[in-house]
């Protein structure tokens, strides 16, 4: 067989409309790729809800990557480490309580386990704003690709619809400080300063449907709900992600 | 049990100063995290052989994440399918010969297999320099932060050895170009306009010690070979990264 | 009837989907949306040819848009004005053979002829390398978003077959300097100082098939010849134009 | 005839400051050369108003020229449809009461057609400040050229004066807030979230002179209204640019 | 003996990782490198005071290197000569009163005395945040690499703990107004005009705890206070970070 | 009166056209505004020449203003202490044959001069190419605005007709440059190390008519001898400019 | 004589050095060296008061220097002429009471008349903060190299003593809201809209001193004022110069 | 005693310009202040010599601050440690022949002991061309400031005259390569490959006069001989720059 540069080119563009027409409309749209999103994600694909990823940068992972200061290792504490388990990360025990495993083995295997349940990714998309009608809740996202975005070049977005939408975008909480910045009353708080023990204890608290259709999740739960900050430390992450999940779920009925 | 932010930052300099220590003196360096990079150095760790990965970027995946202008998706051709089950990617026809996959999948389960072989990676760090003594041999890499570099700041490396060097670093060829640059008997032909099924027919041939201690793979091995550009199809890829494991284990004897 | 967000995108990408599939081969690709570009798209379009225009900036047009210095004006000798008068474009005269336009009307009819032909626009989108195989042709474009470039972000490209490829790039003559820059068999003069009245005289002899395959036109007809600069005068360039599509018309056998 | 430099220059030079001269006193300066702006523009020319285009750009057409993310195809509904037919723009109906067309031709047609009725554009120019004096009525422009401003020269503008400002600078609504942010008593409420049928719906009613001599267009008119965000559907902008011409006639008494 | 590139690298590694393990856990962390600072750090030290300075900087010094609008000598008054004396300065009288130094040798010497008295130095360290807990006092610094921070990678920061911060990050007042914003009760009043003589007279007084566990000095000190900006004078630095020291030794029971 | 300001911008927009319009055909085009090309245009206009001074900066008077390292005073040998004099410009001595005068003083005396003398000044304006025909001269200029330049807007350029060029570009001999970079017979010695003395010695001599049309003058004189470089001094900069316009008042037949 | 590159240097530092050490204290700094700047420094040094200007930019004349959109052109209107007569800068009438003048040749003679009259220029040197003691009169400046705090470094400033400040800033009004926004009892009331003839009609009576110490002139006194501004004509900024060496001289008792 | 900011900003101008003019003719002008510049500058002024050292930088240090990959600590081999031990800097020993110690205090040592012989500084000073007459010697440096040089401003520069140039300018080599890029006969072959044990054997041998009246040092000195590079090792740079001082100390006949 010669290999046809068209042919692989149509291949591409072929099946990426295709998924892209399809998942303009789904059940979930996780805005943000880090460790709490990916968890989410998957638990939710995993019961057979249509889920989408919605990532701005080339890669997903988010701060997982670096770990600490750039030495690439990740800390999750007891509680948490049944989800290092369910993903087939590997840790060894630091000290009584405290495990360490790699930060890009843990992206890698959370990836995967989403890629596994069906989550479909859209990367280098950017979320402008979101879609609210009469019924005051938040119906869709308004997209546009990141390098068009970077580039400040004048070009207009489109749209994707959602039954939920699950901010996980980290400290920045930007879905919710869309909806807060055009009037919508969602007040956030803003993170408070480090104090790890008491924000991983109350993550899971905060991980909740803070406006109609929008659920919270990781930093950015903590961020709206006016929390302590983590340290670098990983476990609160996925336990919120899990809970983001069960919110989703219970709201769809599954 | 309280959580304490000291302890997490220990844990996490300790192991990873254990870690670089140990690595500082490995058996192969791969550089570069793209496909045919993370094949080449899970299939060398598979064998016991000890393996660092060296990327530049905070994440590894290189070119693949991005898929064709965008849309996420990659082609792979009938022969290398069989690596992308070997990794547990999942693929469907798209014409006869041409399988689809997705990039991230494909990303995160490549990653996964080299983490679960036991390659160590270290991320955000590049390479200035190759360490060459009066044996003619390249023994060792001179490495420094990536933020360091991209700011310009003057700060000094320090240096790997290895007992083989893995140039995964695309197009640029990094490596065969600074002993191209600095003297070495070398010569770079560079890559020829793109023609699909040509490159993909000569890339495994051309993926071979191209001066000692040093393999060149992937799309490095064409730009050094002047050899015909790919079109954006991945099957070569990970097939060259395949040839570049066998030509270093044979080189170890293993 | 309800307007609905995701209609409305589902009907953009469902189309330009289909448009792209449909052109990822055509008859011929112009690459540079220019006065020459837009004239000879309009005129092989006009005889039914299949006819895409790779344009990288967000709007074609081109150099004309600024007239000289920011007075946005153009001049036409003479020998182009019936070119002027075939567009629609309205001329005064300012001294005997020279005629006055507006760029932007210039601009906006040259458009719209090319549109009223069928030609098919991609804007947005460079061209990063050529596709040439065994037979020593050009064959096809290697293509990427421009906002893609612009960010230097590592994402792959995808190819578009084309029987010719036109240059029409300005004094860049890009895709001839891509042929040259790797070795192909395509010496370029450059251009010299300017001249008008013998840069405008020579150019459409210049306009020409250079290289099997590819046709060049405008100001790289005359920067690959290394023919004087044009003045401020833009009868050369539609000349030339309408010149190219004749020579791929010929070659196309229409 | 033998073409000279010196004479091209006079003539560009010579017809344009001719052109300046005459439109520094005007009945309608349009800001902004997107949709809704050429729209007015070419409705009040129509009539045999004196009217202006001014356009910080180097090209006319705004947004129009993207599509929805670089996709350049424009949705339209069915109440808008007779203003593509009008301007001569080809358009399909995808779904019932959707009609696609092309970015650019509908950007070269309406451009065009604002031509013929005889609107004089000034490309690159920026608007810095308005004229307005004892009787509080925006009288003027005060103008400078786009590279100027971008690279934070020190050189004063000039002034144009006008009977009426039309506002067409979309979301930024740049011409009212420099009116608010001065002290005019003119509240803008800011564009809300993105709801199309009811931005559709209600932008022609949003189409005023909300301050003397002021008149808002467009995204601009839904801007300073605290109306909904539109989807990437053009129908709205077209309608509201020719309520916008409507709204300056009976003012001007045409 | 041959030298060895890897034992080189190993000695590096090992001795600055066990440094830095010892050191998250600290008496005193001061926050920049500036006169006021480095007298603070070196007085603490000297009374074997466990004592960090962190530099985000890649040289510690800070405003005094440059001297006067770069002519790089300081200016001393009567009451801080003894300090000058005390670190081995040289110094000569300009008028009765006024005493010149060398930048240079003043930084110089000032650091020399801070390494001997057993100062631990982290350059090119930033502070992100601080670490807080129920007890409102301020008990760590939340740390990163400078070179991540300036290239805004997302990369996660490790935790230092201490018993006193202190902020010696001059005008800034870094760590004073990372409290303020958070929420803490620490109203800064900020710097007020020049005036030398009175800002010198009260600096050692704003030389205070002005938040548990927090000190400020130097420029940072007046800055919280709301007190006059200094001269081109270094006297009241060095006083004020003498004064630092005493206030932590206390609060140590040293 | 009352002042209106579109009279205002029409006497600026109808003074300056008539000046560029008369000024597009000149006997003399001095390239940039220094001390050599001021001297050079005012000793031209004195004798009736047709004079324009064309300079990149939004002002003129080049080096001269930064005097040596930001110390705004320049220093004039005894042969060039004469033609301080003639343009009333005030100096000292300092040591024999040393005289120092002001910066500020200098350039705003000798632009004065040039002004009175009735020489026209384009600022804000670049050359981007010459003008040459069969008969090998250099003829006009090709020009454009500075900010179109620096902002890389594609914008065409006007040409201007002259009889000689003068070269006072310093260091740089750009017109020099663009004349051998387009293949001119001018070979360009290029600038050597500093000496003085010798360097002010020769440059008399080096002012010459070089190409066909084309007269450098002041750096750009010995840059093109390949002489040496001058110290801070500028009396060799002001005896150039005196040489350059009797070549050209010659070559005029004046 | 041979002339000596270190005499040369000697020169210019033992001039400058002596001058600098002279005007650390001067009657009158004027802040900016535009055309309202400019003549009032000439007034008052006419009237042999010790005056220093201090320019931000290697070059004085500001906005002077670009006329109107780069057309280097100004206007005067009548009752400003007689000062254009006095500094011998040549006019023409273009419609009664509108006078025209060259920008280059104004700025030239006016900064000729300033070092005529004995002002001493400071360029390249800004101004940081003022000098404010018990009395709450300015009484200096802290002043810095404009390229020190272009590329942010680190160094501190020096100071400069004076018995009247004027600020010729323009728009800014800098020292104005130095002031201000370090809690001076000080209203800025921010320039209001464009109406040339109030703006002229307004600006003497507004040039005054409006704090202790503070004279503003220029448009920095309208912006002061909350006045009108003005149109692209230069009377009012002469005769507001001229105004503020009035209060100035009256001020010292000249 | 009241201080008072112009007695203070008077102290530091007088005196500078005093030292300035002294120091501008030296002995030796070492260019660069890392470890061998400041070894080559204490031991050379420990002889009396008159020495400037110039450093581009604000601080001086150079790539000793960094440590290896910002791990602030080099090593030291057997044979340098006595340098060590002479300028005070404590060491330990990590293996046999390997000795440690802190980046900051072999900075802050090795500056404080060029202090005390006498070494004047000269920071944010570059070096942008050397003196050189007849007799084909280097007899001096062509400097400016270092923030002038950053933003491109065209300001002049100054000259320092000196017996000898010392090029400490690190892998650059500088001044060697000025001298070479124009002309002057000095060969510099380029850095190679890492090779530490070479490097720092050879190094010392290769400081030498490399060209009259110019001695390389440090990096320079491997970078002009073509010599190996060194690992993260600072041993050599001190003995090579104690052969500097040797060099040039029997040069001068001392």
């Amino acid at each position: 067989m010669e290999l046809d540069e068209v042919t692989i080119s149509r291949a591409i563009v072929a099946e990426q409309s295709r998924i892209l027409l399809e998942y303009l409309d789904v059940d979930v749209a996780v805005v943000g790729g880090g460790p709490s999103g990916l968890t989410c994600a998957a638990l939710c694909a995993e019961k057979g809800v249509k889920t989408a990823l919605i990532e701005r940068k080339l890669s997903v992972g988010g701060g997982m990557w670096g770990g600490g200061m750039m030495f690439p290792r990740i800390v999750v504490q007891e509680e948490a480490r049944r989800l290092l388990d369910r993903f087939g990360i590997a840790s060894s025990e630091y000290a009584p309580g405290y495990y360490l495993a790699s930060s890009v083995e843990s992206v890698a295997k959370l990836t995967a386990a989403a890629c596994n349940a069906g989550v479909e990714f859209f990367t280098l998309v950017s979320v402008e704003d979101v879609v609210m009608k009469g019924d005051g809740r938040v119906g869709g996202l308004v997209i546009n690709w990141t390098p068009v975005e970077m580039t400040g070049m004048h070009v207009d977005p489109l749209t994707l619809a959602c039954r939920y939408t699950v901010d996980a975008t980290g400290h920045d909480a930007m879905i919710a400080h869309m909806i807060a910045h055009k009037g919508g009353d969602l007040p956030i708080r803003g993170e408070r300063f480090m104090w790890a023990d008491r924000a991983e204890a109350q993550i899971v608290g905060h991980t909740a449907e803070v406006f109609p259709g929008l659920v919270v999740t990781g930093m950015a739960a903590n961020a709206v709900a006016g929390e302590y900050r983590m340290g670098p430390i990983f476990g609160g992450m996925l336990l919120s992600g899990e809970q983001a999940a069960r919110v989703v779920l219970d709201g769809l009925g599954r």
